[in-house]
């Protein structure tokens, strides 16, 4: 993994990378090669399925300049792992590849990859590789790979009309975080929630075997829902008295609630279980220390729907996302340099 | 993969990715989940060990702006697919993450993938997922899983005393690629052949049973004696005149010849093999294609160096890298903008 650029002024590079590494992380080897090595080596359970997602994240637009490093690789592992964990896999390995400025220290660098190992840790996945380049602008690139089992990983595409709509968590905690960061600045507190990322993995591996379909709310439960209704063909109705809004936004006016509940950020599971198998993925979810929630239930149609007394409201289409916006305007008014 | 960030002026977002994914590329589809699925799933050949390895080429290091982007792709997924090919890993799948700036055209991100796709398919490597987001910087991130067999892999540090130092090709195509470029300020011409990066796929493969150690030669066949003879704790001893410089610098005078011949970007394979296997090494090498050249051996000690009658001389040492600068000044200076 050593390429050309590396003799620039980044503050760590390549082969500081995997020296680190190897001397300060687990690593989770095999065996099979070394760690620093050209490449990482894990060995797959027998029968298992390799599950493969990469995700990045950049400075300005996924996470605010000033947001301790630390939580930046936390979260950047975590949104891999959430979508790992949403197919039903059980995270194996992080790559990590860091985009570093000029100037970046090595502090920045090593402890977003202390994040990165600590969040994939909980689950026995650990930090086997990475890159490391001087680049223009600060981004972290997370790229887990899990294993799973042919027959019981969760696809997008399975839902059937009949099938009850269930979800592992509260709705709107990563809207609610953005609200509070916006009304106060950037306060390091509220910097660090919008990087708070608790990706499901041992509720996805409890409910895979036993759902019909299943995806992560990463960019809130309403945009999941349009996802898995399209990539289904079935029409999901959500019934907003029995979304679990997180407490924080549970008493806000319906207008700020829904903006907030469907903002994204959320990383909990949403998934269509067949009915018979409900007590089944309730106990399941319990017994890894998770809650589920029936939200609604998939009909025959199109389309991603609240459904109350006074018939459907459409839910808000996908993509909505001021975050980068906002965000940028707010680093042009005041950029925060803690934790560099 | 979705995330939040992606209702900006990028020219194709992640949907979009993998819509397009879906439906121009083969995409090795395994039936474990749909291409398009919030992760993608390879199933592993039986008693296989996973390989992975990641890179990023950032626009302005290790591209310059007007490269044409197919190039960019296929390099992008080259430079991986060089790393799995020098542990003797066949590649399986390739992600792609894409940074991209407001006002790249969707053309130019599709480029890149069908780029990144031609070059995995020589090899029967997919590309099967990643992500794209919107950022200030142009940047190509591939990763790459590949399988092997657990003892066959070959790692950095096994090489020891009395090996042969083999190597798979000439020396010195990236340097010269670069001096050509530098001549004539960012011709066309110049411009692919630096991003001309050649994956030797099945000589790895063939030579990985075969060897102790090896390694590819991504920043040059100096660089990559001092990293192999690091990792292994011996010391190797590279002889200039059996060295089998490229043609277009074999005539230059020594001085010029081993600049342009240590710069890097050549992405060929350096083993140690011991003497009793060098023979069926030429013969596994030549049965997929290629050929092998011995340039030097492994003794006790430490370093690289080069030998020769009058004794030895270090190796240049690594991490020597003038490309990002040149390239900065050169933009500076005029930017090509074709195949945008």
């Amino acid at each position: 993994m050593n390429r050309r650029g590396k003799a620039s002024a980044a503050p760590i590079d390549e082969r500081g990378f995997h020296r680190w590494v190897a001397s300060h992380l687990p690593a989770g080897r095999t065996g099979a090669l070394p760690i620093g090595d050209d490449a990482a080596a894990l060995r797959p359970p027998r029968g298992s399925v390799a599950v493969l997602t990469t995700d990045a994240l950049i400075e300005g637009t996924h996470f605010a300049a000033g947001s301790p490093p630390r939580s930046i690789g936390a979260a950047a592992a975590g949104v891999s792992l959430s979508d790992a964990a949403s197919k039903g896999a059980r995270p194996a390995g992080i790559l990590i590849a860091l985009l570093l400025p000029p100037g970046t220290s090595r502090h920045w660098a090593e402890s977003v990859l202390r994040g990165a190992e600590a969040a994939g840790a909980r689950f026995d996945a650990h930090v086997v590789g990475g890159d490391t380049k001087p680049a223009p602008v600060r981004a972290v690139i997370s790229t887990v790979v899990g294993w799973g089992t042919a027959g019981s990983l969760a696809p997008r595409s399975g839902a059937r009309p009949g099938d009850l709509l269930v979800t592992t968590g509260s709705v709107g905690r990563g809207g609610s975080a953005w609200r509070r960061w916006r009304t106060h600045r950037g306060g390091r507190r509220d910097l660090l929630a919008l990087l708070d990322v608790r990706p499901r993995v041992r509720e996805g591996l409890a409910l895979a075997p036993l759902v019909h379909a299943m995806i992560d709310t990463s960019d809130g439960i309403a945009d999941s829902a349009h996802l898995l209704a399209r990539a289904s063909r079935v029409r999901l109705l959500l019934d907003p008295d029995r979304i679990p809004w997180d407490r924080s936004i549970a008493a806000l006016p319906r207008a700020a609630r829904e903006e907030a509940g469907f903002f994204g950020g959320d990383y909990e599971l949403l998934a269509a279980v067949p009915s018979s198998a409900l007590r089944r993925a309730v106990r399941a979810v319990g017994s890894v220390g998770g809650r589920l929630h029936v939200v609604g239930r998939a009909e025959r149609g199109t389309g991603a729907y609240l459904s109350g007394p006074s018939g459907l409201r459409p839910l808000p289409s996908a993509g909505w996302s001021p975050f980068q916006r906002a965000m940028k305007r707010h680093q042009n008014r005041a950029a925060p340099s803690q934790g560099r």
